[in-house]
């Protein structure tokens, strides 16, 4: 076979569809976020990020930088092993305690992203509890998808966010049968919230187990800021609760909390946890910051809200197509991949505003958006900014403005 | 279901039969490598590390340490985004540039780890290139297995570093079916190293791609480090170098190399590469600093590799079972589950000596074995040190010599 132009014809279709994802070359800068250095083209300019999911600008706040600092220089940098052969450092142990101690939970493990806390907690939990079925909300992202697909146990996928359509396919086997449902707090394409106590109702009901994903909602939901579930009251009726370290929270990795046995059985039995080289000391110490300061200042969240819920309202003063959300993910519909890419492209070179185009298989064919993430440090001469570079590509791209 | 009580007896299971990891809780110190801090029950005492994957110490070298502290405090924590994103750093485009030129091929992609590497490539193109039969190494890393199993593409066994049984296989298949070749150049268990250029002359022969993971070679075979396949002068007959950054380069993350349409078709259909945040640029910054000191001392790889021949020679000159290694690997055989724990913890709490126990699923029942790295670092003394200490336990624990 040919494989040098096998390769060479799927990039050249990608890019006849609008589809080849052409990467933005930051300098992210401590003390100036969201404003950043753009390399493009041997130049540099100054750009304002607008599609950032270090959602909260943890990833420059100087407690989140000064204990990173201070744990490279004290423990060096990468961890040297994997979990169990060496690698595992006491900034390791301490971070396990306070993310069982901000989801209250027993106990939590942590993974080298929150990707391969998804896989690898679903795909042991599928692999390992024999006759386990799987139900898997309809928009459930990547990593959630792969890890039940890898697993091989049965599957039934729920209409997004509709506990009736999951308490039919639950129905449909004996209490006596093992059964998971899993599901996101906080949908990061369309800013949807799960209505996790109904779906927690229906879960109970068929005695399944319930997974959570609070990628896009911990730091920024919940007066401790552990996620929706903490701001619903329900916590305590989720037996996994899995997230990242790598948005809100500014640094990177994933993990999960739950029941001691729980956490401890997917620590001796998941692949993806066991077979690889565990967080940087370091980045555990950055994490373990960060999560202090996001639980002791609520103000912050409250802050958070009032930016997306004030851009939300001034994109609609203007007509201009912003999908229903009810977070702080703001995403603005245009409908086409190419358009999609061409309206970034103009953000970028004529009014220095950096909004990364979402085409499929990121987001449906025909649901092409510019997904627009405000931080609490975007103000409002930063949004008066955006909201007028919006119109002018709008008006010259001819995007309808009816179209969400 | 009972969940609770089907984990608690899976754990208990682990238990009785030795095979429940219990980590060590390290505190590494820059400046006091191989020698850190372990917790235990309350206590701390100093140990000294022998079975770090730190091979070279570069996780707590000078330059590595400043470069990523350096960074971190310009550009903060973590990258923010996913690489298409927000997340793509100068630092990450950076050091897809030095790998590239390490390994000498067109192109570099980075994932957030070694595991991740091999996982999304074999599955990304198990998947998508029509028709494609993997051919790989009967005793290949999990994160190979799970890839390939993943992908769901047809596969075939070859017995471990056999090219006549690879011929053996592939000449199963008409030249036109498209076949990779999947393998490593060190096998980190048993320090024993793939015939490189014998299988690449079968591979040639029948055209198939070839993907070799050179995660315990690079940064310590080759006059420029860049492994095993640059030491055997095949560098180049090699389709995909795929690494770590997370062990001899000291800091986390991994990453493939080759032409530039194949790399680009991984970059821009790898669901583990496209769905998750990128690497921090601290660490992006740090492992470029360290493939640069590595490229250039030379002198720190004839060192390792004397520590390592070394220490073979005193160990089998104390009749201890030295299992066969042509590498830095040190693997020292028990042949029991329980006897290998009990090993390890008496080194650990009479000799003040760390080094974990090696049982199932890492290696097969009946190999349990403890496995020793020497570094650079590791002196005479801290030698004479480990064989009394390993003489004392095996006596102790009444272990067989001979047994290798
Ligand atoms: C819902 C959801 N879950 C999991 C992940 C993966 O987390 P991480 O970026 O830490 O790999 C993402 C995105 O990256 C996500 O959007
Ligand atoms: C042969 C091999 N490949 C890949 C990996 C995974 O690399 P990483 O630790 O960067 O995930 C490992 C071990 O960790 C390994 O031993």
């Amino acid at each position: 076979m040919d494989y040098k132009s096998y390769f060479a014809d799927r990039l050249r279709d990608l890019r006849e569809e609008g589809r080849y994802r052409v990467f933005c070359d930051l300098e992210r800068r401590t003390g100036k976020f969201p404003k950043a250095i753009n390399h493009r083209d041997g130049e540099t300019h100054e750009v304002t990020i607008w599609c950032s999911n270090d959602y909260m600008g943890m990833g420059m706040h100087p407690e989140v930088v000064g204990a990173i600092a201070d744990a490279v220089s004290q423990c060096g940098a990468g961890a040297g092993g994997t979990r169990n052969i060496s690698g595992t450092t006491h900034h390791h142990v301490m971070l396990e305690e306070v993310l069982a101690d901000w989801h209250q939970k027993e106990s939590a493990l942590v993974f080298t992203s929150g990707y391969v806390a998804n896989l690898t907690t679903l795909m042991t939990l599928g692999q390992q509890i024999p006759d386990l079925v799987i139900f898997s909300d309809a928009l459930n992202h990547n990593s959630m998808i792969e890890g039940v697909r890898h697993s091989r146990a049965p599957k039934k996928i729920f209409r997004h966010n509709d506990p009736a359509d999951l308490d039919r396919l639950l129905s449909e086997y004996p209490k006596a049968t093992p059964k998971l449902v899993a599901f996101e707090s906080v949908y990061s394409m369309d800013g949807d919230i799960a209505p996790i106590a109904d779906i927690c109702d229906v879960a109970e009901k068929h005695g399944a187990l319930t997974f959570l994903d609070e990628v896009h909602a911990v730091g920024m939901y919940g007066e401790r800021g552990s996620g929706v579930a903490e701001r619903d009251g329900v916590a305590d009726r989720i037996d996994i609760v899995q997230a990242t370290m790598g948005k809100a929270i500014g640094c990177i990795g994933g993990y999960i909390a739950g029941d001691k046995d729980l956490v401890d059985f997917v620590r001796s039995f998941g692949a993806g946890f066991i077979f690889t080289t565990s967080l940087p000391p370091g980045i555990a110490a950055g994490a373990c910051a960060s999560i202090k300061h996001l639980s002791e200042h609520n103000e912050l969240r409250i802050r958070h809200q009032e930016r997306a819920a004030t851009l939300k309202r001034r994109l609609r003063e203007m007509n201009l197509p912003v999908m229903d959300s009810v977070s702080h993910i703001v995403p603005v519909l245009v409908g086409d991949a190419g358009l999609c890419k061409q309206a970034s492209d103009l953000l970028l070179t004529r009014h220095h505003i950096y909004v990364q185009p979402i085409n499929y298989p990121t987001v449906p064919r025909g649901t092409e958006r510019l997904r627009i993430t405000p931080t609490p440090l975007h103000d409002d001469e930063l949004m008066d900014h955006l909201v007028a570079a919006l119109l002018d590509v709008w008006s010259t791209l001819g995007i309808n403005q009816q179209a969400a």
